[in-house]
């Protein structure tokens, strides 16, 4: 396995491997790596001849006073996972390399990247989506893995993808959970035990919002319904639960195929995410 | 010579070059050619192995109540002559293909978008960036010529392919001229006789600039002395004489390499802007 910093020497390597007809998969992600991103990075080995996974903490997608300070980082333990795992590369460049003080170019992804999580963050999807931009022109993959965990991201992605005429296969994998539960997160470690055993109340809650949602699709009584499971069994901190159309982030409708339910709740400072996608057979 | 509308056929067109390690030259246009895109196809033609000419009168950089309706279209015409210039494909999508309703993805270049042009035409640069990256990552040139013309244009996009790390070469074209010193336009066909007549200061205008430039670096004296000769010798609205960096559009400084004295001028609806770059001595 290699370890690549540069740019220029991460594009030749994928040149050379696209001159031999090799297919490239990517994994991008911010390291401190756990069982949901070794999904991913297995996902993308099955489907291709070689694997890069990226790790950058990447500053454009937290807003001043989040955590890109504190997020949690451990090259070390993150290179023996992905050795493991049979990677080709991780790519790891530099923050002055990849954003060096001439940068004033920026992806967008208008009205998506405000809904849900951008109402609390209403610059994340902005960083997210131009970093994807840069470095899938640097990796060039034919195939890209990313995890259900983060729906918005993954909806946000794919309309970038599809809007630019870029021509990487976008494989969205399922959320993998601890045994109790909890959807694994980077952002889990900060937890205390407390908030770590309360914080299963969220894909509870989601469970009884799925099993609600067979009889009974009224989207504010099965939001309230979420809002009082966590209420009365947790100390966290509503940002939002949402009921929304698993593509356009819309309205749930009648021609909706999947209807996403989405809910982002603070335990103290630590803001979780977590979602279940239903198939809409109404 | 081929002409594409198809998307994936153009895409396909290009792999297929890629493939046999054949080069690629593209030239973006909004068609209705003149000798100045004639200039840029040459460019490609000599540096590349084939070479695409897109033609799409692209709406995102027009802003409501901009001539993008009237904008001057001769597909025809434009056809003969990239065929007399060995062109090997044109590349002329529909606006539905490039836009469909599900469109939500822009690419933004902070800060000098809204500079010199950007002023009174504030979402323009907006629609540039994003209709060339698509066009970019469709017919995945290694060679695009712009012309210098469209000075910020062309500092803006080479900026965006370095910032989102795109490998396409960026060659920036002189500027041609008619004879009579006027810069090649498609909305010099808008001018009335009288205006086409007039519409030559602005070129006599940046030769006084250029010549005062040697002797006399004082921004304002120089910006002046253009003001006040447009304005004795035609009916033009002065919509911006500026002096700045060549590669930064900021102001100018010791360490700037070249200098841009720029402008923009109304005859009656039609706005022309021209350009001089002087190489700085200072």
């Amino acid at each position: 396995m290699k370890v690549i910093k540069s740019i220029s020497e991460m594009k030749q390597w994928s040149d050379t491997q696209r001159a031999k007809g090799l297919q490239i998969g990517f994994v991008p992600t911010m390291g401190f790596l756990h069982e949901g991103h070794l999904s991913l990075m297995r996902i993308a080995r099955e489907k291709c001849d070689a694997v890069v996974v990226s790790i950058f903490v990447n500053p454009t997608q937290f807003a001043p006073g989040e955590d890109f300070n504190r997020y949690p980082r451990d090259f070390k333990r993150d290179e023996a996972l992905c050795k493991k795992e049979g990677i080709s590369v991780i790519f790891y460049p530099s923050h002055e390399d990849m954003y060096p003080e001439s940068h004033r170019t920026f992806v967008i992804t208008d009205q998506l990247s405000q809904l849900l999580c951008g109402k609390s963050r209403p610059t994340h999807f902005k960083g997210v989506t131009t970093i994807v931009c840069k470095l899938f022109n640097i990796v060039k993959p034919h195939v890209a893995v990313f995890g259900q965990k983060d729906a918005q991201q993954a909806i946000i992605l794919k309309r970038m993808v599809d809007d630019l005429n870029m021509d990487v296969e976008m494989i969205i994998a399922p959320i993998v959970r601890e045994a109790d539960g909890l959807a694994m997160s980077s952002r889990n470690k900060y937890l205390s035990e407390t908030e770590r055993r309360e914080a299963t109340v969220l894909y509870r809650s989601l469970q009884l919002a799925q099993d609600t949602f067979e009889q009974n699709k009224n989207k504010s009584f099965i939001q309230n319904q979420i809002r009082k499971m966590i209420e009365e069994n947790s100390s966290g901190r509503i940002d939002y639960i949402e009921i929304v159309d698993g593509e356009t982030l819309a309205e749930p409708a009648k021609q909706s195929k999947t209807i996403l339910i989405a809910l982002a709740v603070y335990f103290d400072q630590t803001r979780l995410i977590d979602n279940v996608l239903l198939k809409n057979d109404c």
